[in-house]
């Protein structure tokens, strides 16, 4: 009996339980002071009323022997499919139902989709990121080769050709840096997959949050990506869903490698390790792209992206290089005065009892830089921009 | 780019999609005749009410700012792994509450729970079989042993000492063939893994059927268990969650391999590749664990059983050889009359309109065998029976 060792080579990830250590440290010390946490990456808005009135509805529904559901397609409900894939024509991206895989989250597809690929795949990955993508690949003991993200290139690094990858992930707008590719970028990604045979993991988790109606909501809005490309998409944010676990994934059917259609290969992972995601919670979907579901999630998006331009514009003010803010629910600042992460961390909670999230936990690049969300309630975003303010950061 | 062309080496599964064309051939040649499905291996009555009752209360939270729920522990929350530890506690058995995790359902883990062993293992599967079992090998390219059932074992296969294996799947009871395990049995497995430092899979997600106090309802009631067997369970069939997705799996603490803990690796595998269950669905699940819940859900399984035990009667008022159909939600028969498993499936519907599942489906060893379900309705049943006893079986 053999353990799988590559789960031997994952660096324990001290990040969130050294940030709570260290908060639990202040508020002991400084028991009076209050804190307020923009590190959070959870919403915090309930959910919509019309998923609400949907749930409620689907519970009944299933204490009914007559309208009682079983097991469901492990790809998910019709109904859901067909209206994820009325949201893509709205983005000018027709997708059949069959191309649309629903799940209980973008986290759960990107690492099981990694099934479907050889071991012997190397795979490309920006850094700083979103820790699932390399973690995933140690346990299965693939080559990771890094992109560097900084300030030079936006955090939104592009194609090197001389290097040669076979699966690539991109996250736009970004986790954890809020920076958004724009078409050009994203073509020039999908070039490059073409030409390298490789297929790009394209997270899109963030997408509701772009405004800019010239910035791509989806990478299928870029011509050749239907052949190169698999989109992850998530409900959490747009919706809510963190505690309620709905997402969806699309694979083309042009997508084929080594003669397999990635369709088919997943739909045989999906069949045989999943078996869907539950009726009640699917009915929850469907609500969210309904018109009365569109424009409710659409007023809490606003609430978000209006604590990170309130952010943004006070980091403007005090000329904090940054990214992300707008179009996305993440700022990404450049720690002033040099400071490490760390140290900018110790120093925005002791001094003003605001708790960020270090870079240099997304990644090597992340070092010096410092991830704000805007998630929180408006109060504390204010209260905190306003702290941020007086600080000055030691100028 | 390389696929995991371990993908190629599935067979098609073609058994439930050829009963459903068979079906709809007869159906179109006899359109006035009724067909009875005895085949599905899903349940047919409705959540039940305290269930119902706990999932529209926290769709209510989940829709209210105060009581809104995001992201939970990737491994359950400790209300519901608590009321499991609870429900173990009746079976004799002591967890502690971060030695179960809780999913999305049985499948899911089954399958996910191989990316922590080395794929160089060797695994110990009966035949007949769930085939999950198999296909997920199948995919990780695992060298796979298969373990005989007949009828002259009870389809209940020992361990052989000339047989090596490091992985061993054992469902009871059994998923097709209603057998199960009584304690020595069982102890033999406990032993075999032991001495050759296997892990068993222990499938009980049909534990609740059990009504015979002296078989075991968990492997953990057997000494040693815990230091060589992980158990997976689902409240699919307990309390009719098929389409509802809740399971939960028991990696007790002493289970090392490797020098690893594999309750710890797990944990390593969910919280980076899942994001827990649905909230409502975990209040849904708890639910199930208290006083009314349990009371509820027996009368379903008492419904069950009874159907059940209305076939096998009629089996064996008919002379035909059978296991399960006590204890389990299915009727393993031998095809009367030497008939291999399709003759007799088409022999039961062209002259019965009865339809069951081919034992040859679920294996070499199934042929010549046919599964009844108890999932169907009563009436339904009493009807089958009827028409089984007054065709006699060609005699």
């Amino acid at each position: 009996m053999n353990i799988n060792d590559n789960y031997l080579k994952l660096k324990d990830s001290y990040l969130f339980s050294l940030i709570a250590k260290k908060i639990e440290e202040h508020t002991t010390a400084y028991p009076d002071k209050d804190v307020i946490r923009l590190g959070i990456g959870d919403v915090t808005l309930p959910l919509v009323p019309a998923v609400v009135k949907a749930m409620r509805s689907a519970v009944l529904e299933m204490g009914n022997a007559e309208t009682f559901k079983g097991y469901g397609e492990e790809q998910g409900y019709s109904f859901l499919r067909n209206a994820i894939c009325g949201y893509y024509s709205k983005k000018a991206v027709t997708l059949r139902d069959d191309e649309v895989f629903i799940s209980d989250g973008a986290k759960s597809d990107l690492g099981n989709i990694l099934d479907i690929f050889s071991t012997d795949n190397t795979v490309l990955i920006p850094d700083p990121v979103y820790p699932v993508y390399v973690d995933t690949n140690i346990m299965a003991g693939r080559k990771i080769a890094f992109m560097n993200g900084n300030a030079g290139n936006g955090f939104l690094p592009l194609p090197d050709k001389n290097v040669k990858a076979d699966i690539i992930y991109l996250c736009s707008p970004n986790n954890p840096t809020g920076a958004v590719y724009n078409k050009e970028q994203l073509a020039s990604w999908v070039v490059y997959a073409l030409e390298n045979d490789a297929v790009i993991l394209f997270d899109s988790a963030y997408e509701i949050f772009i405004r800019d109606e010239c910035l791509p909501t989806s990478i299928y809005q870029i011509e050749g990506a239907k052949e190169c490309a698999i989109e992850f998409c998530s409900l959490s944010k747009t919706a809510g869903f963190t505690g309620t676990r709905c997402g969806y994934t699309v694979i083309p059917h042009e997508l084929i490698r080594g003669g397999a259609a990635l369709n088919k290969l997943w739909l045989r992972r999906q069949t045989t390790k999943f078996n869907g995601v539950p009726y009640v919670v699917q009915r929850g979907a469907e609500a969210v792209f309904s018109d009365d579901g569109i424009a409710q999630i659409r007023h809490n998006i606003d609430y978000y992206l209006e604590n990170a331009r309130l952010i943004a514009d006070t980091l403007t003010e005090l000329g904090i290089w940054f990214t992300g803010g707008e179009n996305a629910p993440y700022i990404w600042l450049k720690c002033p005065n040099d400071m490490s992460s760390w140290d900018f961390f110790d120093y925005l909670l002791e001094k003003n009892g605001i708790v960020g999230t270090p870079g240099a936990g997304f990644g090597a690049n992340g070092e010096g830089f410092f991830r704000l969300t805007a998630f929180g309630g408006r109060e504390n975003v204010i209260a905190a921009t306003q702290r941020i303010k007086n600080l000055k950061f030691g100028r």
